[in-house]
Parts: structure tokens; C-alpha cells; sequence
């Protein structure tokens, strides 16, 4: 059972266990400074498919299929699935999920999806509400552009706060650890959560998400440290994703007006994906892929690898949608955060 | 815990309890034959907001509002909040829940949002993961025919097969039954839960969402039996939301193949909440708002009234795009099963 710790935290004492995960992504994110982490990549930024939303749809059957054959595990033997994504009615997860026959459970929470699924997963297994969950998102450069910005073919110039969101999917399988076949080989546990609430500065600027996005990130983990009365440097790694340049320099200037100094452990998804000098995306990555690929891949393979063993992930999430922002709104975020240990 | 009944179904061993309920609607809704038993009906239907979608997101916020004050709950007192609606990236909960500071996870199950959010609020106070959570879910008429089919001023002519999207929200405030402060008066909790596989049976039409989803609904409640060995006859009420006419003769029909025959329990929200002589709607009501607003209102109150013992509540989503009609794709659709017991 969970136990709570402070008022927003929750301590998984069965602590539930990765059996497997994997990261695809497209052909920018292959030539950046983690291509040779990830499952898979695809050249072809259409993935062989009729339309950029079909193209995310099987971003995400991949990763879950690839996941799967690397925990061993049929579809069959899981209990449920939480996917979640940025397109309107989340048609990524249920169109690239629809085939698998598992029972199916939409999340919404922006960029912040990867870290929502994964929590929400790890309660269901933690109770016995499921014996193995699995936790999948997905972003599409191209699909994303569409929908909240302008079609690609309009050529619209991007300012330099805009984020670059990234052609990913990332898919862990959750196991229970009181499962005889789903403890084999697994290092990594989900130890402790804390679900943020919804933040909102007064940001309208609908091209700065990690404005938007920084203060639902240093509260969250503020939330968290509070709670457990630990301190940054007490984990190897706080890992945001995605507030890119700007809003991950906004969140340690945030925190630092509460003397919480996470400079020398904090590293942002939206950071690590692209090579700022090579491929200049203005101020870094985004998208439920962005995070989603980065740590069911690279960071799951550094836990495994015995060199990260305290990772704080902390998923952001814009709330807004073009008509919001049409309509004069401010952009309400959230984080959601998952203490992963190996 | 929970403990798993077959493949597919939960058992609630910890019975987690119905501790408030509001459902609040708009003019047209509280004019059909289940008028007096909401708990809030608005004249305005723009509720006297400067957009539709801001219209909406008030209804959360009611609905939300009523219910905790109904608990004798404070907001400070909810550990986190589970809700969702059809607009793109689900901006009527993210606005209309943004300011009560409750860790809040957004959740896409188009209109088997009620049932969705409810089901894993169930699991969180079961498995001690919250003291009390809120379910929660909204649509509105206007809101939703702009974004899915045509703008009112158009003036576009609905088919015969077409239903209604109602203006409502419905809300229900989950709490533990081993915690003191929320154990009082409550006569309903909830006694196990069936998270729904998606189906595809090929339907196209975007004005037919009943003939989609009608299959989904058959298959969960075909799940739930199977995995409890009960029959229809064995429930007071199997209480779909939102087939219509249509699809619930559809979902009727399909489970006589199987020698299953629901007729002289089942009942729909979308056919409850409009009268079918006085108000056309053609083939009934939906939106997650209809049947949210119906379980927590009318219904409820049948229950703590002692009228209505057993309930089989199942939400139907058709998880579909405006975007993915235009690409030629058929409709995948879920529906979820809440068991509720007073």
C-alpha cells in the first residue's frame, strides 16, 4: 500500500519495478547528442504513413511493442494502459493503441504525460489494482505543429523562446514486485510520487512554455523536498522535462528565492535532446516525446547501468490549447513528479 | 486492496464511499424530465461568461464547489482531483479547476469520462493513495458543436442519427471508509470496477457516435459478468451513458447474441435526459456532461433514497477526432464500468 508523506507525497512501499522500456524517435532526434540511445529511429519522418497523426500513432504502438519484448511479456499479461498525448481527443494514444486489447485509460497532462502515466501506473500496481501497467507517450514535430501553431507548409518563423517539439514516444512496462514473472532482471523501482497542482503566473505567451512551466516545476519539487525533508543533492539527478533553456534557468531562479540550489544535479529533456550548437531549435525541446523518449532510454539505461541511481523525474505540463490562448487566457501548468531508483 | 475477479474486473475490498454529489446544467437540460433533481440549472446558458468554452469550464467549478459542500468537505481536504472533458487538451477542467490548488490529473475518456475519472479516484482511496478524491466531468452544447462539427451560427442541420451534447457537469467526492471525518451519512460507495478494452467496428460516421460505441459497452459489461458470474437480473439498474436511442438498442441487440438480455434494467442518460416528444434531439443526449450531471444527481439520490440498490454504471467514449474523421479513420470507442452499491 501507499503511504502518504507530508501533504502531497506518496511513498510506494511494494515499490513497483521497470521490467521494460524503450524510447523511438525521428530522424532530428537521432542526430542529436542521445541518438545512440534509443530503441529506434526512424529516418522517414512520416514513418512510411499517410499523415502526421498516423505517423505519431505508430510512434507509440512501437514503443509499447518494443517494451514489451524487452520485459518478456506478452500483451496479454497486462492488466491496463495509461497513454496520453498532445493531439486533440489524445488520437496518438487511441488510434496507435487501439489494436492491442488491453484495457485502455486516457491521460491528459501536456508535456507532463510521461511522468503522470508512469505515476498513475505505479499506484495500480503498488495496490494490485493491476499486475503490470504500462505508461506510453508520444509528440510528433510535425502533427504538433499543425494543430497548435500554423501547417508547416505556411512556413511560419519560430521566436526565440519557442521550444522544438520533438518526434518521440517513450512506453516503460510496470510491473509488481510481489509478481513471480515480472521480477526477473529489473533494477529500477518507482520509490516515491508527488502530483502536482495547477500553477499559473499570469503567462500568455503561448510561444514561452517553459515560462509557463517553470513555476509548476520548482513547486511541485518543492512540494516534494518539503515532504520528504531531503535535499537536492541528495539525488543524483532532478530531471525536468521539458522546460528547455528558459524555463529551466526560471525554475532554479524560482527555487533559489527559497534557497534551494539544484544547479549541480538539474538537467532538462528539452536540454539533452538537441545539440544547441548544431541544431539550433531557439530555446530547446518539447513534447510528451521529448521526456517520454529520453527516459525510457538513456536515463533508464544509465539506472541499469549502475551510473544514476537517485533520479528525480519531474514532467511539465502546459495546460492551454490554441482557443484558450485566442481567447486572451493565461497558460495554467503542472508537474507531476516520479522518484525512480536503481 | 483490490483485489482482481477474472480478467478484467476489480473488487473494492475497502469499499470506497460516495461522500458528495452535484450535478449542475444548463436551460434545455433542466426543462427534460429529470429537471428537479439537479442540484443547479442555469437559465443562461452562457452562465453569463464571455465564451462558451469559459461557460463550460463555470460548470466544473460548480459542480465541483456543490459537491464538497454537500461532503462538508474543505478543498484543503481533497488530496487530488481526477477530471476531464472533450475539448481540445481538456481546457474546461484545466480553467475551471485551476484555482482550488488540488494536485490535479487530467484524464481523456471522451464521454466515458465520469465513469473513467470515478473508477480511479475508487482505486486511489481504496488503496490509501488519497483520503478523498473528486471526479469530475463537464461538456457543453455549444462548446462542443463548434469544435466538432460546425459553429451554431452556421446553422448546420444535425441527421436523424445525431445526438445532443448536453450543457452539464457532474461531480463526486471520493473519500476512504477508514477515515473518520468522511465516513458520515454516506449510503453509496463503490464496489468494483471494469476499465474497458477499446473496440472498432468499423462505423465512420462521426454523426453516429451510439453505433460506435454501442459495441464497447457491450463488450465491458460482457467482461464484468464474465469475470463476477452474475447476470443482469442480479442489478436494480445497468445505467449506460451516452448511447441514445441508437446505440443503446445497438448494445442491446448485440449482447442477445450472446444470450444476454439487459432490456428490463438497462437504461441510457442519453435517453433519460431529453423528452423525446417535447425536445427533439433526434437520437438522444451525450457529452460527458449528460451522463455525469444524471449519476450525480438523479441517481444518487435514488440510491440514498433506498429506490435504487444496485447500479451498474458503464461510460461510453468514442475516442475519435474531428481529424481523424477527415482522414478517412473509423471511430475506436471504449466504455468503463463503475459497480455502485447503496
Amino acid at each position: 500500500m501507499p503511504s502518504r508523506v507530508g501533504k502531497y507525497t506518496m511513498s510506494l512501499n511494494n515499490k513497483p519495478i521497470i521490467l521494460g522500456y524503450a524510447g523511438v524517435v525521428g530522424k532530428k532526434e537521432s542526430e542529436g547528442p542521445l541518438g545512440e540511445y534509443y530503441d529506434q529511429s526512424h529516418k522517414d519522418t512520416s514513418l512510411g504513413e499517410s499523415s502526421w497523426e498516423k505517423a505519431e500513432s505508430r510512434l507509440q504502438t512501437e514503443a509499447v511493442s518494443l517494451a514489451l519484448n524487452k520485459a518478456g511479456i506478452e500483451k496479454t499479461d497486462v492488466d491496463c494502459i495509461f497513454a496520453g498525448d498532445l493531439l486533440n481527443q489524445c488520437i496518438s494514444s487511441t488510434f496507435g493503441l487501439r489494436s492491442l486489447n488491453i484495457p485502455f485509460l486516457g491521460q491528459y497532462g501536456a508535456c507532463s504525460t510521461m511522468a503522470q502515466t508512469l505515476a498513475i501506473a505505479s499506484i495500480f500496481t503498488e495496490a494490485g489494482a493491476a499486475k503490470r501497467a504500462v505508461a506510453v507517450t508520444s509528440s510528433h514535430f510535425c502533427s504538433a505543429e499543425r494543430q497548435f501553431r500554423f501547417p508547416l507548409e505556411y512556413g511560419g518563423q519560430r521566436t526565440p523562446t519557442a521550444q522544438w517539439t520533438a518526434t518521440g514516444s517513450g512506453a516503460a512496462i510496470i510491473g509488481s514486485p510481489t509478481d513471480n514473472q515480472s521480477s526477473k532482471n529489473s533494477q529500477i523501482h518507482v520509490e516515491a510520487l508527488t502530483f502536482g497542482r495547477i500553477t499559473d503566473f499570469g503567462v500568455k505567451d503561448a510561444n514561452n512554455m517553459g515560462a509557463a512551466m517553470a513555476p509548476a516545476a520548482a513547486q511541485t519539487l518543492e512540494d516534494y523536498l518539503n515532504d520528504t525533508g531531503t535535499t537536492p543533492m541528495d539525488y543524483d539527478m532532478i530531471l525536468t522535462g521539458d522546460l528547455g533553456y528558459i524555463g529551466s534557468q526560471l525554475m532554479e531562479e524560482l527555487l533559489m528565492k527559497d534557497n534551494i540550489d539544484i544547479s549541480a544535479v538539474h538537467n532538462d529533456c528539452g536540454i539533452m535532446i538537441y545539440d544547441r550548437n548544431k541544431q539550433d531549435v531557439h530555446a530547446g525541446g518539447s513534447g510528451c516525446g521529448c521526456s517520454g523518449a529520453i527516459l525510457c532510454s538513456y536515463i533508464m539505461q544509465q539506472m541499469e547501468a549502475g551510473k544514476l541511481h537517485n533520479v528525480l523525474f519531474l514532467g511539465t505540463g502546459a495546460l492551454m490549447s490554441p482557443t484558450s490562448s485566442q481567447q486572451g487566457e493565461t497558460i495554467p501548468s503542472v508537474a507531476h513528479l516520479v522518484y525512480l531508483k536503481a
